[in-house]
């Protein structure tokens, strides 16, 4: 059988060259067919959602890895992550044959056709999955550097084991929401004037963090840490992430436990889960590590994507989105299998559909850095807009969208839209 | 109708006078009443479990806030917290008449009785909700000032925010386990000698912590702060928490995002959940606060609670557990309506079944501190035990056993224990 991911692959779907959901893709994502439908997992085809429910119903996936369990008509996907890599390949196999041009199975059954397949435009996106725990990271060294300069000042820019083992928080897995949630821009304690107590009020610093994020697999038992050398069996498939953030809440919280009402106010997600699979012919070398790393933490061959990265801004004023950093998940010092590893090897366990993300993915360069709080330096140095506005972080009414894909010989693979306008804060 | 908790209530269901489970108190829990049977919500009464499920089959939670709606037959607690005060407080006055002693529709109902009492020592105790977030706080400022001289010198010892608002992190809910469940020593990576770079190893410092939680209502929508004067409301119970941290682990890693491997291989909690009205008639005045505190955290009269708590500690080689701290949670600089109203005034949202921790509770004295790290000072002074041997921090085979409870006029509400014992590292 012909790769899921051969680029010569077509389907009978018709899929824009600009698409970013050809063959190769075939991300999962939960979604409502038409108000007030149960929901059901489908997988995006071009323009067209194919409904797996309506195939699981009719039989399509009686394979051993998948008999007897209904895993697509099901509000979540928690259940068929749960099922581990053996039935995500079949599942993948057999959605991948029956999109094929040169398979009949579907496209020649008009009725079928027209029950499973949904106009993209029509379905009404929800979370993928329940997340019973949601992680971030700090796996990007330029972010981590930048940031710590801005806290910290120089000299106490990068924490001192930040090249040694990676460095992570918990988040907040209740609010986590699905692209076009509006965001309600938080309210919360900061620094007075000049130094003095702290004022409650909507925050003045409130910004995005570009992230990509994935979603676990099977799990492992509390006490049983996952080896590295296992942990790409744990990766279900990738997701756009914005980790919302107040900056002046965050500073004025964040010692020594982290932050807190700085960033648990909302995190937005991009509907559609790429699967690990389909960014396999994308695989490349990351940065070379500074230090000899623990044995844990490491791998044999490339464990970085190439990856594009943009985001843009789009203000009340503005008819169209304008891109206001550009950059790459290939520039990330900590990858993916190192993370999970990391987060499991004193025997905590990850469940299905917990959700791990790299936190802000920044590169080198003054245009491909992945917050607001980076590219202004703090609102030093604001970004000009086309409408002639001017930001150093975000104002109510502001939309910002991600948007992240892979160039493939003939095709493109993304993900879709992680998008979110800011709400004023409560009155 | 008498209140639940008045004093000269008594029950036909005998309760020893050390017990922690008089009438006054009616914790709820879930629990199976025999090895491989459903697991159902239970309220413990002397040394018996009130099987709820059984009763609510039989209609006796019928009343308009309760009706039509299976909440006692269920293997967590989440859709009663979900109902709200009007319906704990409907149940409440149903199950407090139930076993009252003068009241005879369970007590002359010998074949009922049968059915709806089983032994508490015969029931497996379960996690009593599903934990959809937990979040532990840093409120004791005894505990956060020592522990701060400890990781950061005098001078560094209390973070400036720490008097004017609350500090708190978000915990990992996944690893969440029962009393009496093994807990693994966590490896992971700590500053190698010399302060040379790291290295992996089991903790050499595994620590308790000493807390309370208590377990979300209702709940609130994102973007819509519970008001403090609501926050009672969300309160549905409390819980002992023993937050087991490894303070190696935790001092390599902790900066800036806050503790991560240090905290997330385990925490434990206690099974019976004391409802809140049965701590109202322990409600006392806490500290005095050094600073205006901004509106949305001020409260009108006494929001402590008079609650003794202590940590025993028992070694293979002893007999019986010897008590190496003895504090009260009336010493905690932030109440837990505060807590609620801080964690919600960004718009973060809370879920039935969510928990809050307090962190470590410390008192005043030497002999009143919540974790090893400050009763040792961190190793400097190890404890002394019964037989002959000494402690700094936790050694395999060790078993810690919080309590808590508070002393009525004429009866003792208590938690029960909070247990776990120390299991080698994997190899």
């Amino acid at each position: 059988m012909r790769s899921t991911t051969d680029p010569t692959l077509r389907s009978f779907v018709p899929v824009p060259p600009e698409s970013p959901f050809p063959i190769q893709n075939l991300p999962y994502g939960v979604f409502r067919p038409e108000p007030g439908a149960q929901p059901r997992v489908g997988v995006a085809i071009g323009d067209w959602v194919l409904d797996l429910a309506v195939l699981e119903e009719r039989g399509f996936f009686g394979g051993p890895e998948l008999a007897d369990r209904r895993v697509f008509g099901q509000a979540t996907l928690n259940v068929f992550m749960a099922l581990g890599p053996a039935a995500w390949h079949a599942a993948r196999e057999q959605i991948s044959r029956l999109l094929r041009h040169d398979v009949a199975v579907l496209r020649d059954d008009a009725a079928l056709r027209d029950q499973a397949l949904v106009a993209r435009e029509a379905a009404e996106m929800l979370l993928p999955c329940a997340i019973g725990d949601y992680t971030d990271f700090y796996a990007s060294r330029e972010h981590a550097a930048n940031v710590g300069r801005l806290f910290r000042g120089t000299d106490a820019a990068l924490p001192p084991s930040y090249l040694h083992t990676p460095i992570g928080y918990h988040g907040r897995a209740s609010s986590v929401v699905i692209s076009g949630t509006d965001i309600r821009r938080p309210q919360g304690p900061s620094c007075g004037p000049n130094g003095s107590g702290p004022a409650l009020g909507p925050t003045r610093e409130l910004d995005f963090e570009l992230e990509v994020g994935w979603f676990v697999g099977r799990g492992n038992e509390l006490g049983r840490p996952i080896p590295i050398q296992r942990a790409p069996n744990q990766v279900f498939g990738f997701v756009l992430v914005n980790d919302w953030s107040a900056r002046d809440l965050q500073q004025w919280e964040y010692q020594p436990l982290g932050p807190f009402l700085g960033k648990n106010f909302a995190t937005t997600i991009s509907p559609w889960v790429v699967p690990a699979p389909a960014l396999e012919p994308f695989r490349c070398e990351g940065p070379v590590h500074d230090s000899e790393l623990l044995p844990y933490l490491r791998t044999k061959g490339p464990q970085a994507y190439d990856l594009h990265l943009q985001v843009a801004l789009q203000t009340p004023q503005m008819d169209t989105p304008h891109i206001i950093t550009r950059t790459n998940l290939r520039h990330l010092y900590w990858s993916p299998v190192q993370l999970v590893a990391h987060h499991t090897v004193g025997g905590c366990n990850l469940r299905p559909g917990d959700l791990l993300a790299t936190g802000t993915v920044s590169g080198p360069t003054p245009d491909s850095l992945g917050c607001l709080l980076e590219l202004t330096r703090r609102g030093e140095s604001p970004l000009g807009l086309p409408s002639g506005e001017q930001r150093t972080f975000l104002e109510d009414g502001d939309t910002i969208i991600l948007t992240g894909w892979c160039e493939g010989p003939d095709y493109r693979l993304g993900f879709g839209e992680c998008r979110g306008r800011i709400q004023p804060a409560s009155p």
